[in-house]
């Protein structure tokens, strides 16, 4: 399968019941997921997957996305980072947009942005991209690693698992590609990508060295980090923190280093015995990051890898670093998020965060997992989605997705969906628990769809109508079913929300008795009540 | 396939790596599974899974289990419970095989027993299981549902998923069968289980009358309750604490009653306009479960059916009566546990237990998950792990498991597995959490495993070696690939734990040379020390 022709493999068109719907906003249009219900009601969802999910959607991977942000009128001046229009009171179109697309007022964006507690990843040569922000005071965002490695995989795989990813949720992209083709993989997803891209620049680096850290250079590394600007990348992974006095805190560790950025640049400072050239030059990294308005996520190359490992020594030295390279970044006008850990136990995940805002002037956090415990492999998504939600309701605002294959494997297809799933479970929960002001609107408009037995509802507002729908169908497939007043989990005469519904008529009519004050009617009514019941009876 | 034939369907056997090990205790004989690593060391873990996982089982389902606690000298005297034994300072023999396999001492499970913080279910006619203890000082339980409802699955099936559950991992059965042959489901179920098993009584009852909730009896419930008794069911859920007045409490609820228990007992009390007779029986059902040391599991009927519906009145107003209850269950020597929700956010779930606590006298609290959000179905084995880890943490004893089938249908085996594994997942989560001495043994093995990229042992450690390994096996399907230092997932040049090992080498040789004062030869060595990282080189 060529590149061009692997549009035919992607997965195209809207989820079961609902349809695109672009809000206009002072010339912008902003996306929404519309669900519509069979009461005639609608909702409206936040939606992360760009045209791919129009009715009739005509995507040409060739020529890619149309370039949205070249469209938006824009201040005159000298080019700025949000970081700089923020500081200057200027609202540009992506924060507009962004708070139209989070319901929120546009003054909340531009003092979150202003202060570095939030981010929008948007390199100015990355205008198809739809502007999202990350920020604790924003819906917890998620982010989903593709790219390929030496072992397996091809472009078009990678591609088809960006737009995959982002119909399920994928608020961010990560394109971590080790292998051969690292800059045409990139430029085909970055073309076609309607939410940011991340990377990990050291990995392209080291290909260009023949895989050996010890001959990296800063010129090589410069260069490499140019051309990722120059393409369009919008955040990038940088492991500036891995100081050499900090390496020999991790020789007694269970696990090691276990970033594969981190152990990179580890394996350099020591050959070198010197400080790594990423730390010598953080501001010429600076200027040129700040030059496209590319955000910085000062990656956690000594994050734990075991359960053993958490908030240890190493950890919390280089999280002490990155703080100190967060300000250096906000003082040429950078936007910086701070990437966390990893593998941690319950009782040690909320200290990360409290130390995190603490070191780092709040920049938002952005963590792996963390993975609650080491004891699951085939399972991360689930042992890391606890810890994920838990750390987002601290205040962590993008959670970097863990897949069923971590540890394992290369994911596939169906291990991006169930990681971008779970992390779309533990993002929500943690809004609910927040109290973000849009997020229980969702759980209550399922619920009452639910209660009432509108099981078509209850697949469209769900995270994965597709499945909810397959796992109903499994026992009770017709699609009178879909109306019943049951499924097969109870059975007709044991579902309690059918009981509750007729409780609930009883009790109104008893209640409304009594007010009358007929209570020897209301024991009459009850004892004669058989009738109400009658739906539960075998008749 | 007739019962008696389908041992043959059975899953039997060990787990990869693994063998069963009876520790000789005192003539009792403590099973564990022990995992024997290629490195020559061994892991013990707790094991629910009876001898069905021996080396070469011999299962007989008509004959059923060995009647092992019958075997067992006991002390002399009229019948006591467990917690009447606990209140006179008796160690039972159930005690010791505790003590032994949670691996405490006997003076603590005496303690937490008779304080009623702990409770031992295990029927004096259900000599086939081995016992376990429910209690927040111990190793959080879980408990898994089986059952066949009206419209699907059939008796042998059932057993087949006991067997299944408990190879996983589950601490209990529940079986919830609500269609024909409830009685004979349940006599293979209990003759056949290592593992207590629960039941909720009202089902019975309600089958014999037609399934018309009005005309159940205290006279009908008792001969149920006495029948099950005569069985060995080992704790049974009795919804006592649905009272009249709590009723109206749910009627502005967005899903009402969810409990298929609770709602029978609010159509009764409606329809009768009194108190249930579960409630003005309370004492006579004391008498009879103290006969044969049945544990109360007292039912939440009022539990939230949604997020919307959490932490409210009825809610609260039926805990507060199951404290009344559980008093009354204690003075007449009966165990008791309490169950709890079901839908809750996550800043509402501590709350839960801080109350069960206070209102129950810290009787062990077993929740229902809870869901710590209603968007998705089809994945709430993950959305109530997430509830399920944090609400162990904060002190519940037994988590009963949810599977991706909730609220879509009845779970076929590959969900009880599901369910088994993400409930298995937040309990040991919570045991990390909490400290529990043994917990962190498990994950520092696996983790110590996989750094030494010892696959084989990293797989027998986990959860799940089936799958895992599966998963591994996808891309690197030979056997050579189970010692290689690297899998598909970042490729042999960017393994992070390869390069760390390497790390570790040099800075164990730098320190060496810097202690012994050359630091000049140690720059010479780190500029010729290409030949360490040869390893991630494509050489």
């Amino acid at each position: 399968m060529t590149i061009a022709q692997s549009a035919e493999a992607l997965t195209l068109g809207p989820l079961p019941g609902s349809s695109k719907h672009y809000m206009e906003h002072d010339g912008l249009r902003v996306p929404f997921r519309r669900v519509h219900l069979t009461n005639g009601e609608q909702v409206d969802l936040y939606d992360t997957s760009g045209p791919y999910t129009e009715d009739d959607p005509q995507i040409d991977l060739g020529r890619g996305l149309p370039k949205l942000r070249d469209q938006w009128s824009r201040p005159d001046g000298p080019f700025r980072t949000q970081l700089e229009h923020a500081r200057a009171g200027v609202l540009t179109p992506e924060m507009r947009f962004i708070a139209a697309r989070e319901g929120v007022a546009e003054e909340l964006v531009l003092q979150e942005v202003a202060a570095g507690r939030a981010v929008i990843p948007a390199n100015r040569n990355h205008p198809e991209i739809e502007p999202m922000i990350i920020g604790k005071a924003f819906r917890v965002k998620i982010n989903a690693n593709i790219g390929n490695s030496a072992v397996t995989s091809s472009i078009a795989e990678e591609v088809e698992k960006m737009v995959w990813a982002t119909r399920w949720g994928a608020d961010n992209i990560m394109d971590l590609s080790t292998g051969a083709d690292i800059h045409e993989t990139r430029e085909w997803i970055l073309r076609n990508s309607p939410v940011p891209v991340g990377t990990v620049p050291i990995y392209q680096a080291l290909e260009k060295v023949n895989g050996d850290p010890v001959k990296l250079t800063w010129e090589l590394y410069r260069d490499t980090i140019v051309e990722q600007c120059e393409q369009g990348v919008d955040y990038m992974t940088v492991h500036a923190g891995v100081l050499l006095r900090h390496v020999p805190l991790t020789a007694k560790r269970v696990t090691g280093i276990v970033s594969r950025g981190g152990s990179i640049m580890a394996a350099w400072c020591l050959a070198h015995h010197r400080e790594s050239f990423l730390y010598t030059h953080f501001e010429e990294l600076c200027e040129i990051l700040r030059a496209y308005d590319v955000t910085f996520s000062l990656g956690d190359g000594l994050r734990p890898g075991s359960i053993a490992d958490a908030n240890d020594a190493a950890q919390f030295a280089e999280l002490a670093t990155l703080g100190e390279l967060t300000k250096i970044a906000k003082s040429h006008g950078v936007q910086v998020m701070i990437e966390g850990p990893g593998h941690v136990p319950m009782h040690k995940i909320v200290e990360n965060v409290r130390l995190e805002e603490e070191l780092c002037e709040e920049a938002p956090f952005y963590t792996l997992g963390p993975l609650a415990t080491d004891i699951a492999p085939a399972y991360d998504h689930i042992t890391s989605a606890i810890g994920a939600a838990i750390i987002a309701q601290a205040g962590t605002a993008m959670l970097c997705y863990v897949t069923p294959k971590e540890h394992l494997g290369l994911p596939n297809r169906d291990d991006v969906k169930a990681g971008v799933i779970a992390y779309k479970i533990a993002a929500h929960a943690a809004d609910l628990a927040k109290g973000h002001p849009k997020a229980q609107e969702r759980d209550d408009a399922l619920s009452k769809a639910r209660f009432e037995f509108r099981w078509h509802d209850q697949f469209a507002l769900s995270l994965d109508p597709d499945t909810a729908m397959a796992y109903h169908d499994e026992t009770l497939p017709a699609e009178p079913a879909k109306k019943a007043h049951f499924c097969s989990m109870c059975g007709p005469k044991f579902c309690s929300m059918r009981i509750s519904a007729d409780i609930r008529e009883q009790a109104a009519a008893q209640e409304a008795l009594i007010a009358e004050g007929f209570e020897q009617k209301s024991r009459e009514f009850a004892e004669a009540g058989g009738s109400v019941y009658l739906p539960i009876s075998p008749a």
